[in-house]
């Protein structure tokens, strides 16, 4: 990645999401995304397997840091605190992304491919969070119930903050969304 | 579908799974299956459109009685309250089942692209329940909320159901599972 490409990864990222918003994420070639960035094939090559690793490459570093805020709760923290911990460190990453977040949802909904890709994406998040629940010694079938719920939680709460009227930051919707599934389960 | 065939779409069902168990979905071709159930491939695309959908060929129905049973509980019962209606009229499916589930089970988990289908039919069960929550007037983002909920209680239930030492009803075990939810839910 030499120093006459600044931003390359960034570049190509914008540059991609550019085209599958204007043309479709399957019309589009990464030939024509490599051009769309000024830089060529090869070089999208050094930084993305395929056109569709553009649009999941944060996905290991999302998962990583939900884990770990999880993980780091106090130890007196409760499984719904863990997870709050966690989903709190997830929407830091979103703050000022909305719009990207937006243009990058409405690209994943279009395709079926891609909507299969982000749901093996909120499975695996889900499993890992289970496994950092056991590792802070919650038993099961709690910490793969609790797994799901805060993955509910993040994903609801995610549709809701890019939604076009909604306005409030992301940790304040996903807090809601929360308090919602809490309500939910209170049952009355 | 002939006289001379008595009950070949379930001939074919039991025929594939126990070939996929044997030697591997992937391995397994449309030609083997019919041949195994002592049935011609002609007939094997008569009930089904591919390999794939011997394992999914339920699900539709599957949606359908968890949809109707959540819409059908009282008018006066809570999200959580009509989601357990629903989850009960799923359970009832599967008793006497827990061999073929299992076996269906493992042959899902060893391939990636049978796994991705299960995935897609969870989320498509979670939305269709979400609508009925909103058809009983339940509102955003409360009724999708409720939705991963119960298809939560149901994935993980389903999973404790089929484990080795497991020996209770599915009913039973899913119950748990809404409790265990609702507990984490709760807090402390």
């Amino acid at each position: 990645m030499g120093r006459w490409e600044p931003d390359a990864r960034g570049r190509l990222a914008s540059a991609a999401l550019e085209l599958y918003s204007e043309r479709g994420y399957e019309q589009t070639t990464v030939a024509e995304i490599a051009k769309r960035a000024g830089l060529t094939e090869r070089t999208f090559f050094r930084h993305y397997a395929d056109k569709r690793e553009v649009l999941f490459a944060g996905a290991g570093d999302l998962q990583e840091l939900f884990v770990q805020a999880v993980e780091g709760a106090p130890e007196s923290a409760v499984p719904v605190e863990a997870l709050t911990a966690g989903l709190d460190a997830v929407c830091e990453v979103f703050v000022d992304r909305r719009e990207y977040a937006r243009r990058r949802h409405a690209v994943i909904a279009a395709n079926a491919e891609l909507r299969e890709r982000e749901l093996i994406k909120l499975a695996s998040m889900s499993a890992a969070l289970a496994a950092a629940l056991r590792r802070r010694g919650v038993a099961e079938p709690a910490a793969s119930l609790a797994a799901e719920a805060g993955i509910a939680v993040f994903k609801v709460g995610f549709e809701r903050w890019i939604a076009a009227d909604e306005e409030r930051e992301m940790a304040q919707v996903v807090r809601e969304s929360l308090d919602g599934l809490r309500t939910v389960a209170r049952g009355r």
